[in-house]
């Protein structure tokens, strides 16, 4: 049952502790486990993946067996619908075109005495992506990681994701892996395909940067191993917000709450209203609709742990709340969603009225579905091409511009104490320089 | 001494050992330390700082004193150098021409049937910057973790640094925190500050990011914290690698060679040429320059364990040695600079020709000199404004258009089994809708 939170007769301090009391995983728990598969890959490289992939998965790996073939990627296309490969497809059109628009360029600007400064933007030459096993295949996910990659011009993207007990890979993952454009398919998971990609081993290359969700013990190797390779965020259960006055539709509001119920026991779905009417039509609605949904177990405990209905006094509250929530899905389903945009100062991706409903980002319109969870919408972004661009500064200074500056850049090396600073200035222009 | 190693005669493995083996800090000695003090600090807030502040730095701290106070801040200014404080003021304003250069826009595009897809870029809004304190005060690395961060459009910047044994913080590190634009000033250091920058206590406001470098406990402290907010990477020693020919100036060379010297014992400084000739004449000017410098006693022993020239075949090789090892700093004092910068795919910063002499860069071109060390060019970017920005997505569909790509979200959301997410498409098209 959804919860109904009256924020005009709350104390506001309580109404946030329930709506931010998101859940939280304890990775001390696992470090030290964790801490010890990623070194023993490190060091012991390809041996201790087997090891590992016969523990957790009860597969047996050889060096020969690991990385996908051509034959079993020509399999999967026979083994999966032709209607979905043409959605994945077109889906994969509208990824690329939209991050296609991200794309920075790099720059010089010409200063006096004939000064260069400037910026060189280059993509990362490999990069890893991790996608998790499981019962259900996320095809999405593989090319919401894939595409931002290929579209930065990533050289080579390696991909891990671990086998099921029969030691294949699901045929959609492989068909998807194969249309967003992977290189290389390994079946290796958890924290050992993490350290595998960072430090590589006799078989797999070692990658520039990681990304991928996964679960906790993905999460704490992707936390080790980051400064030998880059990482992505840590992603979390997912969470949808919609904020709606009484124009908005309670059917279409209730089931887009309902869609990211569904992910997880831990997905948190609230709506917050300045109609008291909708929120009662909402509440009616998620129950209507919930009774006759597949995965009602999932939900019903989602919502009754994370969702809520709160309902606000005024569209500031509303706005308030969702600064402080920092949702990873906003819904704006009201008169004039455009006019509140310029509010949000945190929301992974904001949908805008009635009709952009959120599994349509999840799928199909374009921007990418791997957004910041937890709250940390604060600081993190939507995954996006420049996180696969590295960048490097440009400095060329003629004689005469070096000269005008030289008592500054001495003056403040000595002040520092570092006087073979002040030094390396200083020579180029002693006498017969 | 500096060592010559001959590449012409070396297995390709052994010289990329040697240049390879750059100082790596084992974090895993103080991980259950630092996770102590981090979860104390968490958990007790004020009160754990000030227990660490007294065991670390000697240093009484209460809720009172531990923030500088406008008085502190003026009595620094009388204690700074006049010309210091104009020479920083020249350095800011050229660190702040480069930086605003850096800015992206946010951007939406007009597709068919109505559909808005964009992308807002705003600031972050709290940023801590952690300054290390130590014996050489470094008012350079604050103007070049404060002023990125000021140009982006945070709102608030607050500063930590350990205090002196007086309890003090040095007076050029104040005037350049306050001419760079903090807004708050906390005396602690360490993991203790990463953690209270990271969570937030009584006094001090919970940051959306912690930029700055520091020792092994505040990298470790940093890694500990990310996710609750976001870091910037970790900091290495610095290195310096030179590619020249024979129109180099031997003595420029090793003049800036021994400017990365100076900085650290384990900072590495290596020359790659092909002209053999160079090669003994930096050796000379390497120790001639020596000789006078004030840090004999560091530049020595990091000229021994991780100096070196190394004479190559061709230009070519160069490169192919710099793109391996991926340098901070790179000068390219060759003929033709900016034809090599084509080629070069992992580095820091670039400093092309005779006059762009890398303690430039450090102190006052503009570029920032927080750079990726120990080969992490590979995927890390300098300090730059984009990283104290956060994106979010926006996406705004009409009726007409969701309803041309329904039946493929549906379809995708189907073969994800996820039914609820298929069914928030399906009920706005029901009948009646």
């Amino acid at each position: 049952m959804i919860r109904i939170i009256d924020s005009r007769k709350e104390d506001d301090k309580d109404l946030l502790k329930k709506l931010l009391d998101r859940s939280q995983l304890d990775e001390s728990v696992v470090l030290q486990r964790v801490e010890e598969i990623v070194s023993n890959v490190r060091n012991k490289g390809n041996a201790a993946v087997f090891e590992y992939t016969k523990m957790f998965d009860k597969v047996y790996l050889t060096a020969e067996n690991m990385r996908v073939t051509k034959e079993e990627l020509d399999d999967a296309y026979n083994n999966v619908d032709n209607e979905l490969i043409e959605v994945i497809r077109r889906a994969k059109a509208n990824i690329e075109e939209y991050h296609v628009k991200q794309k920075e360029k790099s720059w010089f600007s010409t200063e006096k005495d004939g000064v260069i400064l400037g910026q060189i933007l280059r993509p990362l030459e490999i990069v890893g992506v991790y996608v998790p096993g499981g019962t259900a295949p996320l095809p999405s996910s593989v090319l919401m990681n894939v595409i931002p990659a290929k579209v930065a011009g990533v050289e080579k993207i390696v991909m891990a994701t671990p086998p099921g007990k029969d030691g294949k890979i699901n045929p959609v993952i492989l068909v998807a892996a194969n249309e967003a454009g992977a290189d290389e398919i390994y079946k290796m998971g958890g924290a050992q395909a993490i350290a595998a990609l960072a430090f590589g081993t006799e078989s797999i290359p070692k990658v520039d940067k990681v990304t991928g969700p996964g679960n906790i013990y993905v999460n704490t190797a992707k936390r080790l191993v980051y400064g030998y390779c880059d990482i992505d965020m840590f992603a979390g259960p997912s969470e949808i917000m919609v904020v709606a006055d009484k124009t908005a539709n309670a059917k279409f509001v209730a089931a887009d709450l309902l869609s990211q119920a569904e992910h997880d026991v831990l997905s948190a779905s609230v709506l917050v209203t300045d109609s008291e009417k909708l929120a009662y039509e909402v509440k009616n609605e998620v129950e209507r609709q919930t009774a006759y949904l597949g995965r009602k177990e999932i939900i019903n405990k989602s919502i009754d742990d994370y969702g809520a209905i709160v309902i606000v006094n005024d569209m500031e509250k509303a706005i308030e709340l969702v600064n402080q929530i920092a949702p990873e899905h906003l819904e704006l389903c009201v008169e004039e969603p455009f006019g509140m945009v310029g509010e949000i100062k945190n929301a992974g991706a904001i949908f805008l009225g009635n009709y952009a409903s959120e599994p349509l980002g999840d799928y199909f319109a374009g921007p990418n579905h791997v957004l910041p969870t937890s709250g940390t919408a604060r600081f993190f972004s939507p995954l996006n091409v420049g996180e696969f661009i590295k960048k490097t500064s440009l400095i060329s200074y003629s004689r005469k511009a070096l000269s005008n500056v030289k008592d500054d850049v001495i003056l403040f090396a000595e002040s520092e104490g570092l006087s073979a600073h002040a030094n390396a200035i200083r020579v180029r222009f002693e006498k017969g320089e």
